[in-house]
């Protein structure tokens, strides 16, 4: 079945490149028309055409395969994983940025064949930065290999995280007491950049030495993930177990002794699992 | 004197297009080899490369001229702002970023006449932007004229900040207290690039709705204020008043609305001034 991932990696390859185009052409327009009435959760009318575009173009090919789509879950569908080949999409990550212009956005494509990550497309689609890798095949920035920087040294790492939880006050204290606690371990210094898979990506290719995150979903990881695996990165739960896709939460690091360290210094909330929520 | 100072600007964008080159050069090569023993202030020989180059280029042209820059003020140097032609100059901004080639890396500089900003370059070197502004005309992104959001919704803002004072625990608490209340007002989100002079960029070209600090210098702030001025942005000090290039701090953002709610928003605390403290 090797070459039958292959091919569909290929395919996510192509209509990716077709959705960074599709949404550099959104930003091009006035911006001002896709903000809706929330100020935090903006979904823009570009995110679901983007995602329609991702699905149909793949179901076409691949009509028995499944999908775990951000806009699809918010309109309903379940986002329960199965052995069924997966395609876990997030049409547009970063979508604050999205709305700012902010250079962080990204379209981020996992595929996993039971339960398992078979291959992660991350398209860094302002910077034109195309992230991809295959299950043992390593990781390539514009089809250059990337690394991990191989850090050990918490103390001389740049650590990458976001700042969530506003309407929770009792999580946001415990969010900015870990930035507080890391922030004084000491380390180099916080970056929140604003968009999870680019955060992966950053520390696959060596520009930070880890990323933290609690709240995230499926989609903002599973293209990341194999990313910054077949970088040489780690990737683990924030309790320090297994990374769990379905957990909404994990831990990135250039080496296992600082994805360690880190579990040690962050305190945990409970954030849910996606595929118990959207039953 | 008009066509004169034109004249510098022209010579100011060569030599940080030479400064930018030789950054991205150093990035190539081994960096672990030019981190310093402390951490937090990464001084690099590139950094004192660079500020050599410019300086030694202006001064062959300029010899009247005064400077102001950031590695020979480290080296005992003073910064008193003169009545005199003079460069301010940041060769690297973003040290920390450099160290780790997170990519807003930039070369800053700044040029003032009788103490007021003439002209500003920032050189965002990785990802070659080129930001230049002249008093009364305009502010530019590689030639493309660039203006700030004009958003007047602090709810509507993404807002950019940098987490510093790991080393002093009062300032480091009213420092995350700042971000806390921020946040919690609610904006977009707020985010930390770690370079002054691109986040002053990035407001000056809508990409965020504002940029405030405490702690930086004038060499961080004298080419970006240019930018951020003449794209339209509003520029004042941390308490509300004039903006002041020595006084070590700011605000600025897309409109006068949002830099007054910040001022609001912001409790101060004492940073020392660059004209005093090196003497």
């Amino acid at each position: 079945m090797s070459d039958t991932w292959q091919e569909c990696m290929d395919h996510c390859v192509e209509v990716t490149k077709t959705a960074g185009k599709m949404i550099r052409d959104a930003l091009q327009k006035d911006i001002a028309i896709m903000q809706k009435s929330s100020p935090v959760d903006l979904v823009t009318e570009t995110d679901q055409k983007v995602e329609q575009l991702i699905i149909s173009s793949i179901k076409e090919k691949y009509p028995t395969h499944s999908f775990i789509g951000e806009e699809s879950v918010a309109a309903g569908s379940t986002s329960v994983l199965t052995d069924n080949p997966t395609w876990i999409i997030d049409p547009i990550d970063g979508t604050t940025n999205f709305v700012h212009r902010f250079p962080f956005v990204s379209v981020s494509i996992g595929f996993t064949v039971k339960k398992e990550i078979e291959f992660g497309i991350v398209y860094s689609c302002i910077e034109d930065k195309m992230y991809t890798a295959r299950k043992g095949k390593g990781a390539f920035c514009n089809g250059v290999q990337i690394k991990v920087s191989g850090q050990e040294d918490i103390s001389k790492s740049l650590v990458l995280t976001e700042m969530g939880f506003k309407s929770d006050p009792e999580k946001f204290k415990t969010m900015l007491g870990n930035i507080s606690t890391i922030l004084s371990i000491p380390v180099h210094g916080i970056r929140s950049p604003g968009s999870a898979a680019v955060n992966m990506c950053l520390v696959a290719c060596g520009a930070a030495d880890a990323y933290y995150h609690m709240g995230i979903h499926c989609w903002d990881m599973a293209g990341g993930a194999a990313v910054v695996t077949e970088a040489g990165g780690v990737i683990i739960d924030i309790s320090g177990g297994p990374f769990d896709l379905m957990s909404r939460r994990l831990i990135v690091a250039s080496s296992r002794v600082i994805a360690e360290r880190l579990v040690k210094e962050i305190t945990e909330f409970d954030v849910g699992r996606d595929d118990t929520e959207h039953k």
